[in-house]
């Protein structure tokens, strides 16, 4: 992710096409902003919050006339509207947030505003990107040579504006010369193991292999994974972890194994003000996302569907959380 | 499966068209019931053996003159034919040798062997409809008013000729008045659950809900599940299951919430002399399965892939087994 060369746009590379097609595609509007958001053009929580900030600012960036108290209402609804469009994102709330408290903080025109948020996006995007290198640093110790990693969803470079958040030990580590092998969960229902996680880390030059969800606890059965990575959406003060769902499933299979089971998350992504992971609302999606793959129907017209798109490990299944501060141990108490 | 009203041909559902059309199919000549079977129009190991043994006697019911030798020659010549369509397929080995013992026992004239044939094709079916009707009776002890199962794959009526193995219970439960509900694992790579499980429980009248197969464990997290029913492959003599790749990872998270695991099974599928789990060998898949839906390529091509068909359940995590001869309990010791 990065403004676009004319400085009018955030360019990203559209998830929703990989890994058949590579297509930028220059978000503008408010709607731009929010759709590429909704959509999951853009996805990945840290990605998501750096987007989102970056969309305020090119959302307004026409705005003509020296009405502050005009702008400053303008700002603050498409602040609400971006920060609406995923609910359980909190990288996406804390973004918003600090961009209006950046906006509150600056005296003078409208445009002199704009450029100061201008600024403030631009920090968010280069403390994302220095983010997932500390996170890479820290959890480095977890991927000896020769380590076989268990990833789920998309947590890699794809998702964040750097090298990710739980693919950042495994970029790390392959960048110092050891050999990781990671095997991907496909993802459903929206498969981003198999079209993201497959696609970057093959880019990369990191062996990487594909498999059905349902096929990991296997997999550790068999003795073929050393450590689970995954990254998060939102983390308790107890140490409880919200992720793309199916990382519980993962997280049990873990535990019934012994494998250690490590969370990677930006240190933005732990909320204290959330006390366990039972506070944390999950957002319920359309069963349309079960029901068809791809736009392909799968199932009988109008079949009843659970589709949430998070899951909560509790804490007691996680070995460790690492995160841009270092690397945090149960028993958790984040504050 | 049944014959057809004038008794020419074997009636199938073809489940390749299915959920998107309900397509009867009659099977007359050799060609058709290999196809079939070949095709996976028909599929599932009780309805394999079915649809073979009474696709034998159609293929021939044209037979005319009264040459056994040459009779018994073609005979010979179309039980190899679709014996050979899906060679490891236990059941269909079985019901083909059984109805050549039948013909070979039989003297006299070839409409005298295809009429002794037809009788002994329709016992196979019946059998098996009644193998079906005894594993409901057995389970439903399991289902009592109200409960709300999951079921991964695909073990019900499309699978037999009669009303399935791990959803027998179901029926039976529904059959007698109890409410059921039952939620249905999608089961990647080849969509059985979506497919076929959701089709047949709401055609049925049963209420089904479809998840992604990684939400299993948070569902049960959530407290919507009371019992699982899976069906077996193959069970050894210490009740290790081999079932659909998938298996193992609902049975490890039903342990890790307290959950009855219940796999049912027809008798024939306990396999005294495989001491273990271990002892089965797994048919490894070719990796388009994964890469692909449909003909949808949904990874990066070439992506290395790992795809077994089945994998194996420790007897450890099985409550019970239950088949056609009655409920088994730990500790398991077939013989």
């Amino acid at each position: 992710m990065q403004w676009s060369p004319g400085g009018d746009a955030v360019r990203i590379i559209d998830q929703r096409r990989l890994p058949g097609e590579v297509v930028e595609r220059d978000l503008r509007s408010l709607h731009d902003g929010c759709d590429a958001i909704y959509t999951l053009a853009v996805r990945g929580a840290p990605a998501i919050g750096v987007a989102a900030a970056m969309s305020l600012v090119t959302s307004l960036q026409d705005w003509a006339g020296d009405d502050r108290h005009a702008f400053d209402v303008t700002l603050e609804s498409h602040a609400r509207a971006l920060a609406a469009v995923r609910p359980t994102a909190v990288n996406l709330a804390w973004a918003i947030a600090r961009m209006m408290a950046r906006a509150k903080a600056t005296s003078g025109p409208p445009t002199q505003v704009l450029g100061v948020l201008r600024v403030e996006a631009t920090a968010i995007l280069n403390e994302d990107r220095a983010m997932c290198d500390a996170i890479g640093a820290n959890g480095v110790e977890f991927v000896p040579d020769g380590t076989r990693v268990l990833t789920h969803c998309n947590a890699g470079a794809l998702a964040t504006a750097g090298i990710g958040t739980a693919l950042a030990p495994v970029y790390a580590a392959h960048a110092a010369g050891r050999r990781v092998h990671v095997v991907a969960g496909e993802t459903r229902p929206l498969l981003q193991g198999s079209r993201l996680t497959a696609w970057e880390l093959g880019r990369a030059g990191i062996p990487v292999r594909l498999i059905t969800d349902g096929m990991a606890a296997s997999l550790m059965q068999s003795g073929r994974v050393d450590l689970v990575l995954v990254g998060a959406d939102r983390i308790a003060a107890n140490g409880d972890v919200a992720n793309k769902i199916g990382t519980y499933s993962i997280a049990v299979a873990a535990h019934h194994h012994g494998i250690p089971f490590v969370v990677c998350a930006p240190w933005s992504t732990v909320d204290p003000q959330t006390a366990t992971g039972g506070a944390i609302a999950i957002e319920m999606r359309d069963g349309s996302e079960v029901r068809t793959i791809a736009g392909l129907t799968v199932s009988p017209d109008g079949t009843d569907v659970w589709n949430p798109a998070f899951d909560i490990t509790p804490s007691a299944l996680v070995t460790a959380i690492v995160t841009d501060r270092g690397v945090h141990r149960a028993p958790f108490a984040f504050v």
